[in-house]
């Protein structure tokens, strides 16, 4: 199987062109006073974030509702190709510990489009139970806002 | 974390040197046709073996009891460092796909040791229950045979 490839059975994809560049969205997803910028849709916000940028290193988010609700843990890298491809899972800890509730692994693929960026994850799933829970928990409208946010930070346009 | 770090609340490590050369241990671990000659403790025999030796390619193993019993499953290479390190794990499949019931994460260090190997594995588990399970299930016992087998294999005194 091609890293990239998608099983439709299992796998969950948005894919989107959007107006930033490739290196606007790496430092996104990278540097940690980035992603809290734009990481949990709102109204949630993230609350905290831990970024060890190397496979085999811990990838950590808090997220927080208006609330005060909750939500998140720790995974783990597994892929780092500068500027274009970052592969993480909840199925690992940091040091590739297993964690005990695994549920998805996210490949975040970018690539140069025109001006912009061909964006992509791809999550994946151990069986169609799971995918089905992630598409129902709101797989696309959350990552695609969160993807709005992104471009709206990157852009210098958001609200915070 | 170093990569090598043991916790000893959630890791099982062996370590012994053994009389054989660092590549004839990871070639041991790396070719099928080697591999299915030691890895099952006796009287259990590797009746399958599938190695795609890469970050993110499979590794599966089928054992087989004298009484026709299998055990195994398909995990994921996480770190291949050619001659002196192995990281495998079950928590996720080929092309990092989540497992749906993760247990350990394998790491196998060769070194050179005068002239032969010194030999490390370290089992990482979620939690000290899954530690304590694979302690009962016989790790010490079961790895210890299974390196015996493969140091008779590579000097060529192996029954087969």
């Amino acid at each position: 199987m091609k890293p990239d490839a998608v099983d439709p059975d299992l796998d969950l994809l948005l894919e989107r062109t959007v107006p930033v560049s490739p290196r606007a969205v790496w430092d996104a997803w990278t540097i940690p006073e980035q992603l809290v910028r734009w990481f949990a849709p709102r109204p949630w916000t993230t609350a905290a974030c831990d970024i060890d940028l190397r496979p085999g290193g811990g990838f950590g988010t808090v997220m927080r509702s208006p609330e005060g609700e909750e939500s998140g843990g720790v995974g783990c890298y597994l892929v780092v190709e500068d500027g274009r491809r970052l592969v993480f899972t909840d199925a690992l800890g940091p040091g590739y510990r297993p964690n005990p509730s695994p549920f998805f692994t996210a490949e975040i693929l970018i690539e140069p489009d025109g001006d912009g960026t061909r964006y992509r994850v791809i999550a994946r799933h151990a069986d169609r139970e799971a995918k089905k829970k992630h598409e129902e928990m709101g797989f696309h409208d959350g990552w695609n806002a969160a993807l709005d946010q992104l471009v709206e930070m990157v852009r210098g346009t958001a609200a915070s």
